[in-house]
């Protein structure tokens, strides 16, 4: 799969899946990148991408829920309390998880790849695919409830969370706009606890090394290529 | 929602949303369109496209196969083994289900509303961005085992099955340079039984009648315009 060759490239690719299994792991009580690392060995690698692709972070959190039996609020156990959750897990994929990775490579892969300025005209059309869903959520989701997909804290809000964050971490603010989102990202830092925030967003809040990038200068260039090509 | 505004405008949106709840009513035994939608108020609805987007067919068959505790095959309690299919529905969204899709309101829906004929380069382009999963579940996933989860049928195969029915269907076949591919479809059409595979693609396969799309001329140009912006 694509993404295993830009996971060797570069271990910003599958920020999302990243943190989301970090924080879930945190959430388990033994975080720590290795521990995260481990995971995506524990039968979640049957695909080359596992662990890497933005998709499996929803493989890895559930069956992170199931192993380590988390707290009932992240995946309830009531029929529909759960199905609500997977709804969410489900419509995200293309609603907010691709438009936002989409960003994210956009504003900092590429040019970090590059070595050329940010394409300012694609990223403002890259932030528009984006903006359907951010409305939805603000102006209907959260105009009906706290969370995404019930009264608590979910799994919903994890993933919401930790795929808003890449762009939001390299300058693109998500929140703006959108008040409830922003009341919400507030509701769900202070339901993970603000350490564990800061802790597993560490890696994609880290400012990068420009030198990285050339360290194989022809696999810089393919992987200019490939991201071109994703958001052309 | 934009696909609440489709699906208002012609039945056939979200033909995947509708092919993997009717196989799952079917396999849970009340299968019936009607019976189907009422599935999508058991809670399924509180997105406006629930049940319409195709992305929400992978919540409505975990509701069913957790609502009517269908066979253990189909979401299986050991975890490793619900890791994998939970795997597979997580990469199939943005891997499957959405170029799938595209190719399919490319085929058919597109020339359906606009009364053009099919556009044959953009029609290839969308056909190219389904390549790289169908070669890798030919030449990756099953190469190494009968079914795209586990070593018997799951709701990984019922989703697979159902998306690229949907391309199929209106003359593009998939199948024909994936020899495991095409092996896989006979495995899954064989475990699912042929009449319930005919009666449930009934709706995708039946002919469309032109008049159809005149009935509101105003939405019609509504629709042909999101359609060439979604595929552009």
């Amino acid at each position: 799969m694509e993404t295993s060759c830009w996971r060797r490239a570069h271990p910003a690719w599958g920020q999302g899946a990243r943190l989301g299994a970090a924080l879930g792991l945190k959430l388990v009580g033994s975080f720590s990148m290795e521990g995260w690392a481990k995971v995506t060995l524990l039968g979640l690698d049957n695909l080359d991408s596992a662990g890497e692709d933005p998709s499996l972070s929803v493989a890895i959190l559930l069956y992170l829920s199931r192993k380590y039996q988390t707290a009932p609020y992240w995946y309830p156990p009531d029929l529909q309390a759960r199905a609500r959750v997977d709804e969410y897990l489900a419509w995200q994929h293309t609603a907010i998880q691709l438009p936002a990775t989409n960003v994210y490579l956009c504003k900092s892969l590429l040019p970090h790849f590059s070595g050329q300025p940010v394409d300012t005209v694609r990223l403002d059309r890259l932030l528009g695919k984006l903006k359907p869903a951010l409305q939805h959520l603000d102006q209907e989701v959260l105009a009906a409830k706290p969370f995404l997909a019930t009264e608590q804290v979910s799994l919903a809000d994890l993933m919401a969370f930790t795929e808003l964050m890449q762009p939001t971490a390299v300058g693109c603010d998500l929140f703006r706009d959108w008040p409830r989102l922003a009341a919400w990202r507030a509701r769900v830092e202070a339901a993970l606890g603000p350490e564990l925030v800061q802790d597993a967003h560490k890696l994609v809040l880290q400012p990068r090394d420009p030198r990285d990038a050339q360290q194989d200068p022809r696999l810089a260039q393919e992987l200019v290529h490939r991201l071109q090509e994703r958001l052309s």
